[in-house]
C-alpha cells in the first residue's frame, strides 16, 4: 500500500483562527492547570504532549508497589479538554523549539505560536553515574513504576527458586536512593509489603534476609521539612526495618552491588534511584536561559530569560527570588500555582496589553506518607505527624486525584489494603527485560511510525 | 560479581515430602479450581504457570476497549493458593514434558510428577495466514488486550493530524475476524466507542468516516447459539453501525488492507484476529494424543490418550463423546467442571486407588453482550435476549470474578459508564510499536536472564 506510506501531512492540522495562538508543551499539573485558565480566553491553545495523559506523580509509588492499579492515577487529557472549544491536543514529541521563527518542531509536524509555554517538567537526573543509568530505575513515569512492580516481582519468584542464601538475599533487598518523599514513601511500603504481604504469599522465603536500605546524601531525610519530623519519619523507618543511610552518597551500580561513600557495599538486584530531578528543558533555547540543572531561568513574570514570548512554568521553571534564591521547589502545588497565574496573566495581556502583578507562591505546607498510620506534615503553619499527618495525606490525595472515577478506584483499593493490610496488585502484566529497558520506555519517539 | 551469574539451582527447590505430588500446568479456569478441590486431599500440588497471575478472560475485550482497567480482571495466583499449605506456585515456562521420566522440564528446572495434569488452554490459531500473524493482534492475552488499546488510540492521534480522507479512514477503521462471543462482543464495544466516546473526544475526526467491520466465515455470528439469537445479534450489531459480513473468509492482511474470499478489500489499521484458537499442547507428549487442532486426546476419565498418570482439563483438552463428537466448546464452564471433577476423581484416586464415575459435562447455558441493554442468553433451558440478558450478563461476570477488590473495581467502572456513555481508560501506558511486538509479549520467556 505504497499510497499510505506518502501521507502528505506536514503540518499538525490545527483548525483555522484569527486568535492568537498559545501553544502548551506538557500537560502536567502546571500545563493542565493553565489550560483551564484559557478556556474563556479569546486566544486558541494547543497543548503538546508526548503522553495522552496527566499522571498524578505523587501516588507513581503506590503503582510501583501494587498498591493502586495504573489506570487509576492518570486521566486522558482529551477528556480534560472536552468542553473547551479553544483548545486542541495534539500528542506529539517535541524535538526542537525555533524562537527565531516562532515555531515548535515535533515529530508530527511544525506550529507556529504567538506564546509559548514550556511546561515539560523534570527527569531523573542519574549525575553522570553510567552504572547507575545503566541497571537502576527511575520512579518519574509510569511505566517506570510498572517496571519496579514487575522486577520486584521477578525476582521473588526467582529467589522462590534459588538454594544459594548469598544469591537470594541480593534478589530480595531494595534499595532505594534518595531521601525525598519519593524514597521514603517508597521505602516505607516496601517495608509493609515485607511484613505484610511476603510472609503469605512467599512463604518459601526466609523474609529475615529481606534488606531495604534508604540512602541518602544529605544529613537527613525530607530536607524540605523541619529537622523534627524529618528526625520522627526516620524513626518510623527503621521501627519498620529499613536501614536508613543518611550523609552517604552512592557512588556505584552494577545489577548486583551497590557502592557507598563510606565503603559500604550492598547487594540488591532491585535500586530504585529517586535522588535527583532535573529540568526537562526542550532543545533550541538560547544557552543563557538554561540553568546547569536543566533548568529555564524565569523572571518575575515566568518569561523565559532572553525571549519575548516563551514563559516556563512548573518544575522546569528556576525562578530565584528572595524567598527561594535557588528557586522554588519542584512540586506539584508550585506548578499549580505558576498554571493559575500565567492562565490570568496571558488573558490580561491579550485583552489589554497589561501585565498583572508578577507571580508569588504561596507555601500551603507539605506532606509525606512513611506508612500505616505513620505521616508528617507542614500545613496551615503547623506540624503534624503520625495518624493525624496520615488522615490528612489520604485527604489531600483522593480528593486532588482528577475524576470521580479515579478517586473511587483508589479509595476502594485503599480501604481494601487498610483492613486487609496487604496489596493487591501483585500481578506482572509484562515481564521487565533489562536487555529491552530502553526499548520500551523511550523507543516509542525514535522508532518509525511505519514499516 | 561473578558469584551471582553461577548459581547453582537445578532443581525448582520445592519442600521434601512423602506425599504423591501433583503438578498442574496452568493456572486457568481449569487449574484453579482443580487446585481448590485438592486443598485438603493427601497430595503435594504444584502449579506452573509463565504468568504469576490468573485472568478473567471474559472481560479481556473491556480491557482492549479501555472500560475497565487491566489489574481489575486478574488476580494474583500466589494469593489465591495462600491458605493451602500443600500447595506450591512456581512461576516458570514449561520447555516439555518427559513421561518416561515422569518429569516436566521448565526454564527454571525440572520436576518429577506422580500424576500430571495439563491445563495449558488454548493460543490463538491463525491458520497459517502469515500476514496476519505478523499485522494482526490477537486477543487471548492481557499484554494482548493492553496493545490493542494503545494501538486504537495511537491510531486516533495519527488519524487527527492526516488530511488525507483515504488514510484517515484507514486509521480509524477496525476489522474484527471471527463471530464468536469475544468478536461480537468487541465489535458491540467499538461501535458504543464510536457513537459516545469519538464524537467528544476526538472533535476533529469525521466520525462518519469511521468503520467497523466483523467477519465471519460461517452463515451466522454466535454458532453455539441457536439461530434466532444470532439473528438479533447480528440485527443489534448492525443497528449500531456494525458492517457484519458472514460466510466470507478473511484471506490476508499486510497491515493495511484486508483481503476478503469474496474479493472485498478493507482498509484498517487495526485487525482483530479473534476467528480461531488451537490447544497449546506442551511439546513431549506422544503424537497420537495430539489432534490437529492442538488439543490432546483424553478419555471419559480425562486421561491423555496412551499415558497413564497424564490427565487434560479445559480447553486443550479434546474428549469425544456422544453429546459432543467433536469435543466440548472451549469455554471457561468446561474448564471449571472438568476441574472439579478431576480434583474429586485424584483424591479418590490416591486414597482408595477407585475411579468415581466418568466426567460428564452439564451444559449451564451461554451469554454473549453486544452492547448497551443488548445482550443474549441460553439459560437454564430458556432463551434470553434484550436488557434482561444483559443484567443477567453483568450479575454473572461480576461475580464471577475473583476478589472483592476485583468485582468492585470493575463494578465502579461500569457503573461510570452507565450513567456517562462512556469509557474511561483511553490511555497509552506502553506505546505498541510494531516492529518490537513479539520481544514485547512473548520474549520474557527466551531473553536470557542475567545479561
Amino acid at each position: 500500500m505504497a499510497a499510505f506510506d506518502q501521507c502528505p501531512y506536514s503540518s499538525i492540522c490545527l483548525p483555522a483562527t484569527r486568535l492568537p495562538r498559545v501553544v502548551v508543551i506538557g500537560g502536567g499539573f502546571g500545563g493542565l492547570e493553565l489550560v483551564r485558565r484559557l478556556r474563556r480566553a479569546p486566544v486558541q491553545v494547543v497543548v503538546l504532549d508526548r503522553n495522552n495523559f496527566h499522571k498524578f506523580q505523587p501516588l507513581l509509588y503506590q503503582v510501583a508497589i501494587g498498591a493502586v492499579p495504573p489506570d487509576a492515577i492518570v486521566a486522558p487529557l482529551r477528556k480534560q479538554f472536552r468542553r473547551a472549544t479553544n483548545v486542541v491536543f495534539r500528542m506529539a514529541e517535541v524535538q526542537r523549539i525555533a524562537p527565531e521563527e516562532r515555531k515548535v518542531y515535533t515529530d508530527i509536524g511544525a506550529v507556529r505560536y504567538d506564546y509559548l509555554v514550556v511546561a515539560t517538567g523534570s527527569a531523573t537526573n542519574f549525575f553522570r553515574l553510567e552504572g547507575v543509568q545503566r541497571h537502576a530505575l527511575g520512579l518519574k513515569e509510569v511505566d517506570e513504576a510498572l517496571d519496579i512492580r514487575s522486577w520486584m516481582l521477578q525476582n521473588l519468584e526467582e529467589a522462590a527458586v534459588t538454594c544459594d542464601a548469598a544469591v537470594r538475599q541480593a534478589l530480595t533487598s531494595f534499595v532505594v536512593a534518595g531521601g525525598g518523599p519519593t524514597g521514603v514513601e517508597l521505602a516505607g511500603a516496601l517495608a509493609e509489603f515485607r511484613k505484610y504481604v511476603l510472609p503469605r504469599d512467599y512463604p518459601e522465603l526466609p523474609h529475615g534476609e529481606v534488606r531495604i536500605t534508604l540512602v541518602e546524601g544529605a544529613e537527613r531525610l525530607l530536607t524540605h521539612l523541619p529537622a523534627s519530623l524529618s528526625a520522627y519519619a526516620r524513626h518510623v523507618l527503621e521501627s519498620l526495618g529499613v536501614e536508613v543511610r543518611c550523609g552517604v552518597l552512592l557512588q556505584d551500580y552494577d545489577g548486583h552491588e551497590v557502592r557507598l561513600s563510606d565503603g559500604t557495599r550492598l547487594y540488591a538486584r532491585l535500586l530504585v534511584w529517586s535522588a535527583g530531578v532535573r529540568g526537562q528543558a526542550p532543545s533550541g533555547l538560547p544557552a543563557e536561559a538554561i540553568a546547569p540543572n536543566g533548568r529555564l531561568y524565569v523572571d518575575d513574570y515566568l518569561r523565559v530569560r532572553g525571549l519575548e514570548r516563551v514563559f516556563a512554568i512548573g518544575d522546569v521553571a528556576l525562578l530565584e527570588c528572595a524567598d527561594y534564591p535557588r528557586g522554588h521547589p519542584m512540586v506539584a502545588p508550585v506548578a499549580i500555582q505558576q498554571g493559575r497565574w500565567l492562565g490570568r496573566a496571558l488573558t490580561e495581556q491579550v485583552r489589554s496589553g497589561q501585565w498583572i502583578a508578577p507571580f508569588r507562591y504561596r507555601d500551603k505546607g507539605a506532606l509525606a506518607t512513611i506508612g500505616r498510620h505513620r505521616a508528617v506534615a507542614v500545613l496551615w503553619g503547623r506540624r503534624w505527624k503520625g495518624p493525624i499527618a496520615w488522615w490528612l495525606w489520604a485527604f489531600v490525595h483522593i480528593f486532588s486525584l482528577i475524576g470521580f472515577q479515579n478517586r473511587i478506584m483508589v479509595f476502594v483499593s485503599w480501604v481494601g489494603h487498610y483492613f486487609s493490610y496487604e496489596k493487591a496488585n501483585q500481578v506482572i502484566i509484562r515481564k521487565f527485560i533489562p536487555a529491552l529497558r530502553h526499548r520500551h520506555t523511550r523507543a516509542a519517539a525514535s522508532v518509525p511510525k511505519e514499516e
